[in-house]
């Protein structure tokens, strides 16, 4: 496949700001506006409590994940994480090479358990490859996303234990 | 009941930091850590995005909530509240009180709905207090709250409309 997955460094930003740009322009996965300023994308995405790391492709950044502590203090044991790959490069296994990559890396860090908060229901190949790496629909948030085409669609909560196997 | 709620003002910081304080210290109820400065704890509460409000029996705050998106730009439509009792005036009514002006407020500011994302099984009161107001449990997060006392216990997720009746 070819893709390799680094932290991300301070040089990375232009790239990651061009791919987070792209991917919530149709306002159709992330509940970003899609008219949010650079400085706070990248705020958002590269804050201090947060890993980053870049996916490359023969030297070209073609996708981004940050994993976190999903809550404070006493509900830092639970990871959360945020996908992005350029609309470009959808269907060559970036996303799913993301995915495994950090599960391995909320492991190696100490999470118990990782927990996405607001998948959207429309984003079926999202939903489908975080069943196929391990994750639970726990919940079903009614509404819960304004999508800019097809108006108010649920969004999930997703789960997944890293402990005992 | 004589329970004044009213929008909170800079000088009601000393009272909201003291009521937080108390709140957070035995680790039972909130993620926050126990040991959180004061100052993070008030630029957590009261944040840009939020409307914070106290509640006052005889010209006295004992408690405060806010009221805040839970999400940006395309979630932006579902509200978030946190809400804190000082310790010695549990069971008057306090958090009763603020929980349904809570939601008179999120209607009048256009909120859909109102969620929580992170309500310990253990704080039976809160879990029995929402299920009254409304709300449902929608998710169980396993063992993602690491309680002082317990060890690892679950939390909720619990959701209300607040369109169509």
């Amino acid at each position: 496949m070819g893709i390799e997955i680094r932290p991300a460094t301070t040089a990375d930003r232009d790239a990651i700001w061009e791919i987070f740009r792209e991917v919530i322009e149709p306002g159709d996965t992330y509940a970003f506006d899609p008219a949010m300023p650079r400085e706070d994308a990248l705020a958002f995405w590269m804050q201090p409590a947060a890993q980053v790391y870049v996916a490359e492709r023969d030297a070209k950044i073609l996708g981004s994940y940050f994993l976190k502590p999903n809550q404070p203090g006493l509900g830092a044991h639970v990871a959360n994480a945020g996908y992005m790959v350029t609309p470009t490069a959808r269907g060559l296994g970036i996303g799913r090479a993301m995915g495994e990559h950090s599960l391995t890396e909320a492991r190696r860090l100490g999470f118990r358990a990782m927990q996405f908060n607001f998948v959207v229901a429309t984003n079926e190949p999202a939903v489908k490859l975080w069943k196929q790496l391990g994750f639970e629909i726990v919940a079903t948030l009614p509404g819960a996303f304004r999508h800019l085409s097809r108006g108010y669609v649920d969004a999930y909560v997703m789960y997944r234990s890293l402990v005992d196997g």
